[in-house]
């Protein structure tokens, strides 16, 4: 089976990828509005995305495509620990450049400073990219933060152990598909995930749209705002909710419609923990 | 007065500061962060820094820092009209690399793509810094995306025009200071904005908090959640109010108290638009 993730190897989407799909036949790709692209064109059977991590938040390129230009579903969540590595070519070697994404370099800054005073720190489009950049030039002073799957994939020696400040980093994946795919992996809640367009932007209107699931008891896990791209102010919003009641849901959401509130459904998902590797 | 901005000059950032304090002596900074620092350590009167883009969303180095870190607060908003322009050294030029910061790069792709097929784009921290590189290598085939001001200031000729995708584009921008600063501009609404962190991560518990607002007839016109950076699902949740009615204001939020929710004043601001210029 055909999966996409966010390439290059190494990245901690290829992690996701290959504990949800052992046997899967997996395509990095370069940006993740291609991960999604290849599903769309039926290149792959499932594509394998980042939505929110639970320091920087929502994922806007994921989120924002999903709602304004793909029909496409959310069939499965993954949470991936967030654990980062210094990687160098060998231990002990001198440092004096660390690269890394600007996130990833945000959460080893305290380590850094305090173990490599003296190094720059420069900016790479991925933690994995860091990774195949060091070591491609083992005669350089290099270093990079990144996952531990990019030491294996790179062939590079881990230099510095979980260096994260944030012990509690998490990312949340989602399967793209066509139905839920079958994983030897245990879930452990159920989740659907709505995007609401107002009919317009009064509060008034928000509020009653969480009225109607307030007052059944459903449970929202997440509400956000994104822009409509249209004006300054203009909203549309997501709601994760737990899946328990799914006919109290259906009435909710029929609710909505008869409000004017218009809905986009971006997943239907089980959720799925990964352990550390 | 000292003014910090975000630098280098010719930024939109600068651009808002020399609307606003046309008199100001002002500071370029080279992150949001150290704007905010710089008016913590009272380096100057007033710091400015964007919060929000209607095409890409809320500037979450900015609200982060203002929720978690800093007890500073907006007094004034200003909206600035975001339009990119394509710069060179001269017109007529080949042109083979353009340089931007992403988001401008992805607002121009229409117009590179259609004019300039073959040119390659790279990526730079911000589009002023890309406008000083192109003006730094005119013997180079470069084009820089960036703002109108930015030609101005590093002397580099428009060979494209308005070249954004989106014709609605603009940036909230808030002044950080002691009080209200005496603006030339006509100031258009006046807003606050809170944080919230609610007792637990119940549903129950925003519903109510935004009951408190509803019943009154209090306007909120934006509501977004941000990662307490605690855990997976853990949120605190930023208001933007209406502030026509101040003293129901003050008894929602006296009732938000008594429910356990607790809330930081964020910005109490009149909104004022800038001019294209």
């Amino acid at each position: 089976m055909r999966i996409a993730y966010l390439g290059p190897k190494g990245s901690f989407s290829h992690q996701v990828a290959k504990a949800t799909f052992p046997q899967g036949n997996l395509y990095g790709y370069a940006t993740i509005t291609e991960v999604m692209k290849a599903y769309e064109r039926k290149e792959v059977a499932y594509s394998i995305v980042p939505v929110e991590n639970s320091i920087e938040g929502s994922v806007h390129e994921t989120l924002d495509y999903l709602f304004h230009q793909a029909s496409i579903h959310a069939v499965a969540e993954l949470v991936q620990p967030i654990k980062q590595q210094l990687l160098a070519t060998e231990k002990g070697k001198r440092i004096e450049k660390i690269f890394s994404h600007p996130q990833a370099l945000a959460q080893g800054k305290r380590y850094v400073e305090q173990q490599y005073p003296q190094a720059q720190l420069e900016v790479t489009a991925s933690t994995a990219y860091a990774a195949r950049f060091v070591a491609e030039h083992p005669e350089q002073p290099y270093a990079a933060i990144a996952p531990r799957s990019a030491a294996k994939e790179y062939g590079l020696e881990i230099i510095g152990q979980d260096i994260q400040e944030m012990p509690e980093n998490y990312t949340r994946f989602w399967i793209l598909g066509e139905s839920s795919p079958n994983l030897s992996l245990l879930a452990h809640e159920k989740k659907i995930s709505l995007a609401l367009t107002l009919p317009d932007n009064l509060p008034g209107a928000l509020y009653k749209a969480l009225s109607a699931f307030a007052w059944r008891g459903i449970d929202l896990t997440k509400i956000e705002s994104r822009p409509l791209k249209t004006a300054l102010g203009e909203y549309f919003f997501i709601l994760d909710i737990h899946a328990e009641k799914e006919a109290l849901i259906d009435f909710a959401i029929e609710e909505l419609t008869t409000m004017g509130i218009t809905y986009k459904i971006l997943g239907n998902y089980e959720v799925y923990r990964i352990k550390e590797q």
